[in-house]
């Protein structure tokens, strides 16, 4: 009965793709340690790249940066 | 002091049904562990139905095959 | 299908007292919102009272300054 | 490489605000624990006064009542 | 640079299977959102039975029930 | 009246350079958002290194490997 959280910068992950990590994870569990995919539990944030920060920084000045 | 953090879908629950949430694990927690009332927090998230996943797909297609 | 988390300092919680925890906080989210009990997952965290920080202390020390 | 969690009211904390948060963390990680301040992660989750309780009552009641 | 927490049931996962959930889920997000190996974190916590409930019950009674 | 979770790998962190991080996390939300110290909540998670991954890896297999 895994519970798995994901957190990813909110910058257009579509419906599709939330659905292959959902499947993705679960079947993961599934094969690596026979967990019940029945009652596997997913759940995605989505974070605003102003409340992410990394070395120190938020993402959206890291992303501007690149630019 | 304990910390709850509540995490369900995005379907509407009102104010008032996430005040009798609050509530009511505070008063589970001081009947049960002798909690302090003053220093327990807890915190509802509400996550979209497109992000909540379980047995390996989206509640939002879950649902739909239900109606 | 809610998931709640249930961070407590660990001071001793018995066994029957988590599963009363369990049991009542799925009770409460079946009552308040008319949840699936069979898809409600209660975590319970123990956190030692070094580890547990209220006002800018930590738990231990609040708590031997008030013996 | 560490993990940092913060979860305040969504009251309007601004950018700038959140970036302060984030260099502060990150540096106080680096200072205290030597921590790598490149694989350092700060994510900060806004949360609406209706979804926060404290002692048994939401935050919003808690702020009427004062004003 | 995505964050995931996988929490299992304490019940020997082994180092190299906690290594195939770690490469497993950071190639599942590269593949689907093209995300950057390097700032992937995975965390895995193990909890005890006692402290997961499923359907309001603790796992180590409904696993006892089932032997 | 935030809460602060903040996990590092398990590698000896000292109860006072927990205490340090609690004092300081506690006075730099204090500082930049004017928050209230006595209810603010912060968690310290120490994380095995067998637990934790990063670009696809164990931190174990990424220390052992700078040796």
């Amino acid at each position: 009965m895994p519970y798995v959280n994901i957190k990813i910068t909110k910058d257009g992950a579509t419906s599709e793709q939330k659905a292959l990590l959902i499947e993705g994870v679960t079947s993961l569990l599934q094969n690596v340690l026979n967990k019940n995919r029945a009652t596997t539990f997913v759940i995605i944030d989505e974070v605003e790249t102003d409340n992410w920060g990394i070395a120190g920084e938020q993402v959206t000045k890291i992303r501007n940066r690149k630019k």
